[in-house]
């Protein structure tokens, strides 16, 4: 399994690197989701203060919410149902405990919200920052990955993206965001529902959720499907929040939408029900033979996407 | 399901409490590991530098093999068989990417010698400790519980106690840990084998692994099993790094031996066998109604035990 460009992407797989196919693994390290040969999916997402958040962008409710929620998401992109999660929390010693009380109340909002119960979990203490890391655990009895794109699809995106990356940008420039920016950021809906309509109808030849941002994220499907993918730059649904900031729709991250590939064959045969069900659905591109990524301008002008979305160890916050 | 006593017992029961029986959870949060209805066995164990260890007394690969070992040991306490793992790891910007190359050599290291493949993880940056959080996933037919205990059963331990915990205190008084000691407290075995055995096999009405102390953890298995747990100071097994230091053997923790109840009738059929598969195996007291935990001394005094092992929020490293 091919993973994206980019310096953490690099990383990522080389520590990630296994020793080649286990028993009872059908899909491993590389998808947003392992997928074991029963069907169960599992996935993992670390939450550090300083580095996702700053204390001052969140409640302490939200902290937690959204860490369950961006683990979740990870199965939405799997096209898995949650079966549960378990939390590892770790706060500082000089902390209220009503601190830890607060982020798992976020926690298990999540949690109830999206029928995922807490199984389990570690609290520790942490010598300064507040950790939230988040297992999920779910089924899929056709999961979809990353690899499946085939040329001749197009790219769907299931919602307006950058309102979350408007807020970042605000909360790093001291102003304070807007109202629907600061809700993206701080409580991120992942996908459940719309991935198991979709995969239920066999709609997703490849599927990603959105946290680095379209064009990195579409960079990932690109490598595991070994195609090239083509985002045409006014066809990015931004977000009011992120009117005229094309680069906060493309490499702002945090969205949490579905990208998926599908032919637009099949698409069009469930549209009138998904906007009946879901509302949103957006065209953004078209699958074709080659790799990476390219964005066509408004002049039908091909650019190479050399970025590789947010990377932990080379942005702020 | 009940915890133990203590305050960070406590915060934990608190913070994981859950909404009650959720559907395909057979055992949710307050055992070792969380339970599905299929078998799927699930736990995760933080590890936080300068909470966990300090990066003086371990190598890099030490890390992450110890934080792999200690999460798998609580497959074991389950009598699971691992199936795979997922590691989040965090490290600072400013560290060399080599260090996370070779904290995932030691995590590899563990996963392979007990067969729990790396399926996946989240790799960020750290604003300072480095943080590894290992989810472990296992199956188990028939996962042996904290709460079978009963009046009747001995209490039973797996190997000899105090060899990490007196590591630990010369760490931190700044001598050279003899080498046994060292080594006891750097690479843990999980007793995944002497687990399965042992399940296989009907013996444990009860199981845990020892992390937090033999008489805390004890402590864990009394109060879910509602029972009273009587240790016999004089048949406390103290390893020779331990000689003399019943406090070490008793509420020192990070043992990984496994501690269970079993009536001496059942382990005295298999004793034999077990001795010549595995050596060592102590009957170190006795289940009776009540609860709580005592620790009868040598004049046959009982004294209560009023101590919780150990505490993050209240110890050092």
């Amino acid at each position: 399994m091919k993973l994206g460009p980019g310096r953490e992407f690099d990383r990522i797989r080389r520590f990630l690197d296994s020793v080649g196919p286990a028993p009872g693994v059908a899909v491993g390290p590389g998808d947003d989701c392992a997928v074991l040969a029963d069907g169960t999916v599992l996935s993992i997402d670390l939450s550090i203060e300083d580095v996702h958040f700053r204390r001052s962008w969140l409640t302490l409710e939200d902290i937690g919410y959204r860490a369950a929620a961006v683990s979740l998401s990870d199965l939405a992109a799997c096209a898995a149902d949650p079966v549960g999660m378990l939390v590892s929390l770790a706060i500082s010693r000089e902390e209220n405990a009503g601190i830890g009380d607060a982020i798992m109340a976020g926690v298990k909002e999540a949690a109830a919200l999206y029928g995922a119960p807490l199984l389990g979990g570690d609290l520790t203490r942490s010598p300064g920052p507040i950790i939230v890391d988040v297992a999920v655990v779910g089924r899929a009895q056709r999961p979809v990955l990353r690899s499946g794109a085939r040329p001749g699809d197009a790219v769907w995106v299931t919602g307006r993206l950058g309102a979350a990356a408007r807020a970042v940008r605000d909360y790093i420039a001291g102003t304070p965001p807007a109202r629907d920016a600061a809700r993206a950021f701080t409580r991120p809906a992942p996908r459940i529902a719309q991935a198991r309509w979709l995969a239920e109808r066999g709609v997703p030849t490849a599927m990603i959720d959105l946290s680095d941002g379209l064009a990195g994220d579409a960079a990932h499907i690109a490598a595991a499907s070994d195609v090239r993918i083509v985002l045409r730059s006014r066809d990015v649904p931004l977000h009011d929040c992120a009117r005229g900031a094309l680069d906060l729709g493309l490499a702002g991250g945090d969205d949490y939408e579905l990208c998926f590939t599908a032919p637009d064959e099949i698409v069009g045969r469930f549209l009138s029900a998904w906007r009946g069900a879901f509302g949103e659905l957006y065209r953004v591109g078209a699958v074709v033979a080659g790799s990476g990524v390219a964005i066509e301008d408004e002049h039908g002008v091909l650019h190479a996407w050399e970025g590789a979305g947010f990377d932990h160890f080379a942005g702020t916050p």
